[in-house]
């Protein structure tokens, strides 16, 4: 397990070698930052992931980053060494940077329709993330949450390929995943009526088992267990970012 | 003036000729659609424009674009009709199709720096809206309601140029042109206080001055008493999207 250890207030800033390689700054539970791991890990991008406590950061990444947003991607080789943040951007930049691996449509069309299907994802985020964070997710037991999934359903199932991106997953396979990869987590917190019904999603269900298997997602894979836990310290309000560090070290210590 | 009547219940589906035309399903007052008129009209494209009631939608519009979004544009020479929405993605959509009057740097970091500023300046968007639509401006006027313009005023002087897209405008200029355009509105509607700052923004209020004679700019323009009116009736609750036809059917009847 690499370390993510998240620095925060008095970490000092950690030094690289001169190596010209990408700096990701990060959260390990973020799920906009995990975007822009799945594409740098998809395109075999060599990187430097640096972890930030968010409620407490360390006083030189505002200076790294006016924004001191996550994910931001410091592009040490360009003069200046600029930051990207918002991670639909910084993914549409490697994607045309590092076009070995390409991830959209070559076709312009189905590329602004790929970006369109991303876009609205984002309402489904709301959706997903009000449920996730509620104090009392009892009462919406009858608030349908997976109403903005049934388009990507159909969509996945009109297509008949294993990935939106066709044989290997594409932009929009990755730019939902994050989300996905935390249905799982929703029996942990919850009672199983949350859980992704397999009779309403049944192509999205077997996709999910195709994505759990892709080289790029398993580099930065949590079981649903482990993203239950971090949510939980989350909506207690006092989110636990070095859960991962220090079970590492306990595990090491033992 | 072009026909700017806006469809509503009722009204039946615009008959165009099979001559290959972009259609661009528009509102005349929406800022989002406004920024693809500009982009078209930058690129010189041709293009039919459809103002649809956003109120009162023609029972036709869902099946034309199920979102029932304005901005739309329908690629009439596409297999299918396919509509793409989202100006943002319209418009990035638009420059990498018509490539001829390119409107991002070439320069793939540069490029991704501009998008940045487009994201960001949705930031200042929802506080210019906020006080817009206010029911009682007064309450407000302690709010630093430019305090987003900062950036972009320090952004333009750093870079010297005439335009954020250097000598002309480019994709930067016009996805902020819209909302930039009705400031001018604000002096008709309250009273000055809520006025640009000529000491504060010298080189925003130089670059207004620039874009006002700009080719793509003037096709669409309307002055700020006109967009007064407008927010004016929509603030009442009754946009009236009729406005400028019913004042041109005035003028040649009268």
């Amino acid at each position: 397990m690499s370390n993510t250890q998240h620095l925060t207030i008095g970490s000092p800033k950690p030094v690289f070698p001169d190596d010209g390689i990408l700096k990701l700054y990060s959260m390990r539970f973020c799920p906009y930052a995990h975007r822009v791991h799945l594409v740098l890990d998809a395109k075999k991008i060599p990187y430097h992931a640096i972890y930030i406590n968010l409620r407490d950061k360390p006083e030189w990444f505002s200076l790294v980053s006016s924004s001191t947003k996550v994910p931001a991607l410091e592009l040490v080789k360009e003069q200046g060494n600029p930051v990207l943040i918002e991670s639909l951007i910084i993914c549409d930049y490697l994607d045309e940077k590092y076009p070995e691996v390409p991830l959209y449509p070559k076709d312009l069309l189905k590329k602004a329709q790929e970006k369109i299907l991303i876009e609205r994802f984002g309402q489904f985020i709301n959706a997903f993330y009000y449920l996730l964070l509620h104090d009392n997710p009892e009462q919406l037991v009858d608030t349908d949450h997976y109403a903005g999934l049934v388009v990507y359903e159909e969509e996945l199932k009109r297509r008949c390929t294993k990935f939106f991106g066709g044989d290997s997953p594409g932009m929009l396979d990755y730019m939902m995943w994050p989300w996905c990869e935390r249905f799982d987590s929703l029996k942990y917190t919850f009672e199983q009526k949350f859980e992704l019904s397999p009779e309403r999603f049944p192509t999205l269900i077997k996709w999910r088992d195709l994505m759990i298997q892709d080289r790029a997602v398993k580099c930065f894979y949590l079981d649903g267990q482990t993203h239950a836990k971090y949510m939980n310290s989350r909506r207690s309000g006092q989110a636990d970012y070095n859960m991962l560090y220090n079970e590492a070290k306990r595990v090491k210590l033992g």
